[in-house]
């Protein structure tokens, strides 16, 4: 079995970070597994994924405390905070909640920082099934927006035994699906840390345990496509992502390009969804405690391209917080129907007000027209008359209604997703 | 049908480059023809290249003359120079040695370079079909390394205008093939020209004749991949690549990266194969009137990798002088059928020894093993076990033989191609 | 004698691109060469310089116009338009005006852009005391962004002395001052033209006439800097420079970088002052026919960096429409008194407020002090009392009255330029 | 006073490093003062400077140990360690060190790395002066090719407070010279570390001590010139130079761009000499414990180099050991006269053969004539005669000899220096 079968669609879920940054706690992950459960998992919806740093046990925001001390275990490995997820007490980690999210029939993700504690180097304390300590292993180099770890040497066989004893670890806590982050695009480094994505690919094939792999940040290189389809089941194309149009629309040419990349067990990814109550604790992107800053219009544009991309859909918002409107818009079953079935996509057109993508299931074919204009535009019949049907009856997903595009009027950054 | 379809194999050929350089005459053409007619055509040889500068009276080698006087018709479009190409003469263009081509039951392809030529804008001469003049439509840009023609404005109407003329004139000459020059990767602009390559596209889908793209030079950027695949048929993945293992070397890197973007009707292109009797009037690349530099195991590796990758095959020495073991290794019935087939290639292994590649057809699995060092090496079962079947019968389709992987050794700069 | 010696203080004078772009008249020339002499002469100015284009007959704004015909004579050697240089008809070239700018007691420059006319190539005409034509020494190397020119080959004979008939002419002429342009930074290549610019100072020396080298565009690279003072007396530290205050700011680190570099026979430039009318038939900078758009606060500022830097002073306004207060501004004796006497200057303080200069002469020492922020500010004691001598009585030159420094304010964009 | 004048002429001493790596003791350390104080001093050699890692007890090359204990005081700061410098034993620090060096009539210098040891930073221990922890003051930045410290942000007060405490501390010991390393060319933030130098220059200050400030490694930016001549009294304009002649050629363009920024005060650095016995415990370079790889001739080339353009002079061989040709070479009377009182210097040509260099003293005139060359070569009149007087008398420095130029031959990577 390869690992492209871990994740035969793309992932689904809900992560963390856009909600609660570093500072997430047990009580609040279970609240949005539970919400997760009871209104979403039949749409698709399945992972639960706990961000960044919850070893910290003072985290409080996206903003990290340089060089404060984690929460570690004897062989130098990060377990979680226990005033943060009080379950993990007594040496148990992840296990309880772990185990907690697979009852309500759902996945269970984590977080991970590329490397080894610097405290552990400096300290230099044990690795498991090695005389060698953590100072031997470690390699001077760093991620520059993090203080917590060192690079590990696996060039060496007991920094690939190091990472080997990381999935073990969270293979025993029952997690299925790891991001691993200073990784995919080094901001320092300028590019992949290719050696450790290999070593946590190897780690992770050798726990037996189907974990999807995800890599961050991006913007990763497409120049390493090739390789990050053979190690990964998802990679960043891009930077973190807010709900700023400009993000929105920078997404385009990136999600065109990688489009090539996209198979089974493979999905480029456009980055978490800042829909919703987000910013509850989290101060990066410019917002705060706040509702998403994007229009609707903007919303059905950003679901449309994601999901005819078919980047994985992590969902950044609390979800107990979720209105109406939200919690259909992800929840369109038309739209989710096409964006599991998909098996061919690519960007058509371009200009500088209309984006057209085509996409083709094993039995159906659909379109994508965006106005990324900043005003309400007709569908140009001189542009879009060589590329879509104008005068044939067509279904417009969202809406679930029949239409002729002909006589379409799409709003300043809306969209219109079709199925010929 | 789209123009994917003129090319659902991977092209393969002869081209006059690697020979004379920019001063192939039509008797050597002829010859080239009636060898590869004769001797190539039942492998699935088919296109005969006319390379650059066919329109320079005093072309003697691969070194251009800068600034002199081309051949031109009376609407800017260049025309072969009748010295060299006597069937040219009154206006006839390369219509007659396109149909000489086509009696033989082969494919006729010719070089031009992007854009307009110099003298016409400086003598702002007359363009088909519009009351604008040379001057009009060109850019003040140009390809560093030849001097005879300035961009073409293809934002104005008469731009691809003059674009449509060009492939109107060469679809009347019968031309299947056109490889378009600096437009791959500009040395100068560090980019593709992305606009004139679209126009040219539109160029051909007009003319309704079944005419395939190849885009020079390389490297093309990877993160371009998307844009050419919609564009053209071929496109170099690398520059000029001669007979020196560093550059067969440096192949497999660019190779292994530019594998999702192989398909049908795409096939990223390693180049042309500098192998048999080379340099006759040719300069470049170090050599001179010599047969090829490459080792015989060499150009096993050559030939194993551009197959297995489906890049194209440009033969690029004389075919008259063709020697057995060369005509063997380029008609290898195994080989050519694994080339033919294959729908999926990746590479799956390399270190600073092996690089190994696998692939499949609907039928059959494929595996390609190098030896990329200096030195003979036997085949390591430490690496190996996991990737190949080490003890199992296998076909090496170099030899016809079965072997089992085990006992293998492979020569300094070798490789081993075998169907499972 | 050295070329140092042709400008031992920094040159001062008038240039057409501002309010003409290229397409200025042999009568407004006269007509500003008539104002200067009467109103700026004795104060220092002197330089009258035609700026780019002046063999152009349809020239009308900064627009170039691709590829039309120029002026030349039988050497390849560009002339001046008789339509609008009425003077220079009958083989004259700029003689006659030269004469006249010369009877005015003042001195007369000319632009010129660095290689051989294209058209010279395509039509390869002779070159003087040489048989080679001008295809002979032509590169195929441009101007991105005018289409006049092809580099010359300077490493033949024949290219070292088609400059040397350049000067020979020029100097015939009674120029004083060529501006070289396209050599400084070519936007295309990414650095200087070295051999050109060589070449263009061996042939001014050749010429035994004074006349003062000027280097565009800019930004030089400052690891050229040694090469610079070598061969030039002045060159563009700074792309063109328009009435921006962005522009403005932008400048204090240019010149705070290339200070080193000042010296007797070498003034790094800061570029032309867009003050007073501009723009008559100038469309750059974003402007059109107007009065500067720097406010009166902002072109002290530009007065006191340029004059404390020793940057060369080319007003770019119509003088013939000069305001008094800006007559006053290039007029100032106590200023210009520092600007000639000056041996030394560096930026000693930068904040995002704060910048200040220390010059000194041989007998006097001075301080700028300039408010960068959008608001009035009070001289900061916190900041500036290891810096200046806050209770000393100083004299305030732009207004020749005794101040001291602890009471005074800044408005915003303004500066203080002072005597100690 | 001005830091400017605790160097008016170019510094000249010996450092451990070429010899020693990070390993150097202070018996060994005596043992190059003794030599120097008895036969060197009275030529103006006089710093003698402990390279790198003099904290680091367990130090044996130039490869250092990553993240192993530093010795350390209660401040955070390092000190040596005492196995490798008994008289620091009991928190005398180097103080003894420097008395001994001092009492012979030389001067002492000590090496520091950029920034707060990590281990400080990681323990959170104290600062001197406040109640802030290493951990306060401590950024998430780091030296790629050492693994001691964390960069010192000196926005807040406490970071610049903690390099007072540095300063203060060095200047109890008495040290005279202190070369900051990490600092002038950061390998990984491909920049200098601005902040910090202005940090260290200040700290400088308010000892009220006479310490030179040298910046390492190179190539620090030409474009910070101007900043490091207001900061400090050296910079390397390279990365560390060893004894290859392809490192002596490059550099000859450094040098030539760096000259305009030469002054009393400051002197840009073309690195150590490894001359006589080097790489006793040092390993880089290629080298191992041998005597220098330069020829005779190349060494005079080095000197004529590094003499004419008043680069530093730190020697690094093993004194002790010195043989008479270089103990000769480094003090000839007449070269070091020239070194000491130019007050100018430029290349003032360069083919593939020759560089000539020119300089001045207040009453002499000087020229350098290198022959960059593989084979001996006489001075060419053609190319000589309108740079140097070919038939006058001059002095050649090295022999103490008058000669003509026209009739002298120079061997392979040789040179000439000599007095008009």
């Amino acid at each position: 079995m390869s690992f492209l079968d871990f994740a035969k669609t793309p992932p689904m879920g809900w992560n963390s970070w856009d909600s609660y940054g570093a500072s997430v706690t047990e009580a609040e992950v279970k609240g949005n597994a539970d919400y997760m459960a009871k209104n979403m998992k039949e749409f698709g919806w399945e992972y639960i994924v706990v961000d960044i740093q919850w070893s910290e046990p003072t985290a409080d925001s996206t903003r990290y405390h340089p060089f404060v001390p984690l929460c570690m275990d004897e062989y130098s490995r990060l377990i979680p905070a226990e005033n943060r997820f009080p379950s993990s007490a007594n040496g148990k980690g992840f296990k309880e909640l772990g185990d907690y999210i697979h009852s309500l029939g759902l996945k269970f993700g984590i977080h991970i920082m590329r490397g080894i504690p610097r405290q552990a180097v400096h300290q230099n304390t044990a690795l498991k099934g090695t005389d060698k300590r953590a100072r031997d292993i470690a390699l001077n180099n760093i991620c520059p927006w993090n203080s917590d770890m060192y690079g590990v040497n696996v060039d060496m066989p007991e920094g690939q035994l190091y990472y080997d004893s990381l999935l073990e670890l969270y293979a025993s806590w029952g997690v299925d699906f790891i991001k691993v982050d200073d990784i995919a695009d080094s901001k320092l480094y300028k590019s992949a840390h290719h050696k450790e994505i290999a070593a946590i690919r190897k780690a992770i094939d050798k726990t037996g345990r189907e974990i999807v792999l995800s890599l961050s940040p991006g913007p990763a290189a497409i120049g390493d496509g090739a390789f990050l389809q053979d190690n990964a089941n998802m990679w960043r194309m891009t930077d973190d992502f807010w709900d700023h149009w400009r993000s929105l629309y920078a997404m385009f040419e990136r999600a065109a390009k990688w489009a090539p990349f996209v198979r089974p067990g493979n999905w480029p990814d456009c980055d978490m969804l800042p829909l919703g109550h987000i910013g509850i604790r989290a101060v990066d992107g410019g917002g705060g405690d706040n509702w998403t800053r994007f229009t609707h219009d903007e919303q059905i544009t950003l679901m449309s391209l994601w999901t005819i991309m078919q980047s994985p859909l992590m969902f950044g918002g609390e979800l107990t917080d979720l209105d109406p409107w939200t919690l259909k818009l992800i929840t369109n079953e038309q739209v989710l129907k096409m964006y599991k079935e998909l098996n061919y996509q690519r960007q058509v057109y371009r200009d500088r007000t209309w984006v057209v993508w085509k996409a083709k299931s094993e039995t159906d074919q659909y379109v994508a027209i965006f106005n990324t204009s900043d005003e309400e535009k007709q569908v140009d019949a001189s542009i879009m008359s060589n590329i879509v049907p104008l005068e044939e009856e067509v279904l417009n997903l969202w809406e679930n209604e029949k239409i002729t595009l002909s006589n379409q009027t799409l709003p300043a950054h809306g969209a219109l997703l079709i199925k010929l």
